[in-house]
């Protein structure tokens, strides 16, 4: 078999076998198909497409590539969620709690903010004393005597997806379906979940711009990981504005606090609501979505969901007093208002320009190595459909770079859109699967 | 400017600047470029195309990567000849010493036979004593003198399009229209020559499969050379059946002094008669492409062809006797004739498989650095549209491998089509486009 055969196959869109993908896949990861090959295989993928059959032989391919983790010694059906990314997207902060709390055990794998968009350990650590680095038996312990840990991703899961993603990211083919779907789900399935709950965003602040090419990712990868023998559903949900009002670790980590507290904004509740119930009844404790959801929202108003929140942070080194006093979360030093330019409602907000004044505050990273300021972000005052005055501030910069407001403010400025009728505003669910 | 964004707006079908087409070249050749982003490139190219503008300045971009040939010392218009490759195609062994003959100087750098087509190099070698290698100086010096050198092309000549046309090969991008004519183009202007004619070989013997393709690529390359400031013209010709009888480089020389002595194949002679016409108005020493073939035909019967043919011979060193005595040239220790299997008329020849079979006798080189057996090859003793009786001679197999016969032989066989009925005759020129 020669890479060369490959590309001028997929290139003239024939539809690629089990063989050849996994000839092109391992050759690649052992470094005997050189980069230039890959390179211009995915440009012809991006073209060309790939089949259901071929993109979950890929995944497949891809997930078997490296270590896979072994989750058997976790009792349970073990359900893990993954977002796509979004601005202001802290639901796994409140969600790994809930659902352990209602009997789901979670032994998650997380990333860190690249860009515009958040990571969970990101915002984790800006609890003083937080470790996500726990060793595996810890890791395995954690879940199985309190239902709940969160750690960083090994370099030696999927790693020909790590390769092949570096090298999508200078040759303009990151935005190809199949490999993005394949990438996700090469990830998750290493990671050695029983199902998976996926939460495709869509919008301004989200990778997928259009509804059809969301939902279509949400069928694909929901399709991928059945085809793979586990269980998994989806939803498609907006992100055409921030997720909630706080973007930033720290303070989203008071939100999600707040909200574990039964106090959230309402679009991170229902979120989080709905991915729960799927991910209560993909594990099997509870026998349909509408009894998951009342569990769930039983679990908030009790207080049983933020008291696990506080035995997780205290399981894994971090300061569980948090819970109570949200203050000893790290502060920014400035704090600027950003306001309205003129009367009227807000019509619309680019959350992807959001994100970015986040990460200009501190709050993200332009580049992999950059540290993030814990304290930097800013929290969204003005949301879809909210009347506004002249003047009136439309968001809150929060920093310890005084250089950076100006930057930020304007973009946030230029962000919103001020009509003066009042929109309609967008829905937050645009889709459930369901297995 | 980034690579990145090169390759992505040549994705998105965006029209590139001279400007980044230029950084792009420019960065590939220095090698701070990786051949990752130029395979993506390539592969975008392949399939969002390039205007012609972008082609044109893709293709001076590259002819000015390296050196460039000087050709002011010689005196006179110089027309150079390029054929994008056939079988059996020896028509600048005869249009050289021609055109030369009738007062336009040939200044030509040829290449060397790849895969089932032949290479000017390999067949002038043959002869015993030919060199290839002249000094600078003495290719001037014997063009100002005799009006006619034939030499190698050098490594730093067009060095960009080498390292593109390297990775293409590996990558499934070769065949891409406007990459293809800025490749032919890019080394033809770096030569130097004040005029090209292209001969664009079309059929199952050429690289273009398709006559409205073939029609393309000419039209391409004749507006960029242009578009440089040279003058040019084109010819779309067939490549159904091999060119003349001869494939295989001892044997087309012999066909070639044949032709120069006036008794070559009708094929050979029309394609020679009409390139070289178009050759003799563009170095304007001829009114029009009547008057030139005129001096052309004379210069043949006259045997004035075929004494500068002995002239240039022996300026380069080669044993200038071959043109009275071919036997002079290498003799295959073994031959065979291929047999038809039936009896009727020949319909179609697939003349890439007869390219091969010479190949696989000797005559060719699979990969680059192969040595070529000069006496090896085949005659085509039956050619499109001829009767045969069962049995009677398809070609002569030419070798002193007696392994390769059986295989070249049934690859022969197969190659032919015979038919009850008489085939209607491919016409030889399909196209010809004036300056």
């Amino acid at each position: 078999m020669r890479a060369y055969d490959v590309i001028l196959r997929k290139r003239r869109r024939e539809e690629l076998s089990q063989e050849e993908i996994a000839f092109l896949i391992d050759g690649f990861t052992r470094g005997e198909i050189p980069d230039y090959q890959m390179a211009a295989w995915c440009m012809a993928v991006f073209f060309q497409g790939m089949t259901a059959r071929e993109t979950r032989d890929l995944t497949l391919a891809m997930a078997r590539s490296g270590d896979s983790v072994d989750l058997a010694p976790i009792r349970g059906v073990k359900v893990d969620k993954h977002s796509t990314g979004g601005v202001g997207d802290k639901t796994t902060l409140v969600l790994a709690p809930l659902v352990a709390a209602a009997g789901v055990p979670v032994a998650k794998m997380s990333g860190r903010g690249l860009g515009h968009t958040g990571g969970t350990l990101d915002k984790l650590e800006s609890i003083p004393g937080f470790r996500v680095d726990l060793p595996k038996d810890v890791f395995v312990r954690n879940v199985n005597s309190i239902g709940i840990a969160v750690v960083g991703q090994t370099a030696a899961v999927a790693p020909a997806d790590k390769k092949l993603y570096a090298l999508r990211d200078v040759t303009a083919t990151v935005d190809s379906m199949p490999l993005i779907a394949s990438s996700v789900c090469s990830k998750k399935l290493a990671c050695g979940a029983d199902a998976i709950v996926f939460d495709v965003k869509v919008g301004t602040g989200a990778f997928m711009k259009s509804e059809d090419d969301a939902r279509a990712l949400a069928r694909l990868m929901v399709d991928i990981v059945r085809g793979a023998g586990r269980r998994a559903a989806a939803v498609v949900s907006d992100m055409n504005q921030p997720l909630g009002r706080a973007v930033g670790n720290a303070l989203e980590v008071r939100e999600a606090i707040d909200t574990l507290r039964g106090s959230g904004p309402p679009d991170l509740v229902q979120l989080c609501l709905t991915l729960g119930s799927l991910m209560l009844v993909l594990g099997g404790v509870a026998p349909d979505a509408r009894a998951a959801r009342e569990t769930l929202v039983g679990l908030l108003q009790s207080g049983a969901a933020l008291a696990k929140f506080a035995q997780f942070v205290a399981a894994q080194g971090g300061d569980s007093s948090v819970v109570g006093r949200p203050d000893i979360l790290p502060h920014a030093r400035l704090t600027a208002a950003v306001p309205s330019p003129a009367a009227g409602y807000v019509a619309a907000i680019n959350a992807e320009q959001v994100g970015v004044a986040a990460m200009i505050l501190g709050a993200g990273r332009k580049t992999k190595d950059e540290p993030v300021d814990a304290a930097a972000g800013l929290v969204v005052e003005k949301k879809i459909g909210d009347m506004v005055s002249e003047g009136e501030a439309l968001a809150t910069l929060h920093t310890n770079s005084s250089a950076s407001i100006d930057e930020a403010s304007r973009l946030v400025a230029s962000a919103y859109v001020i009509a003066r009728e009042a929109p309609q505003a967008p829905s937050l669910i645009k889709e459930i699967i369901v297995d």
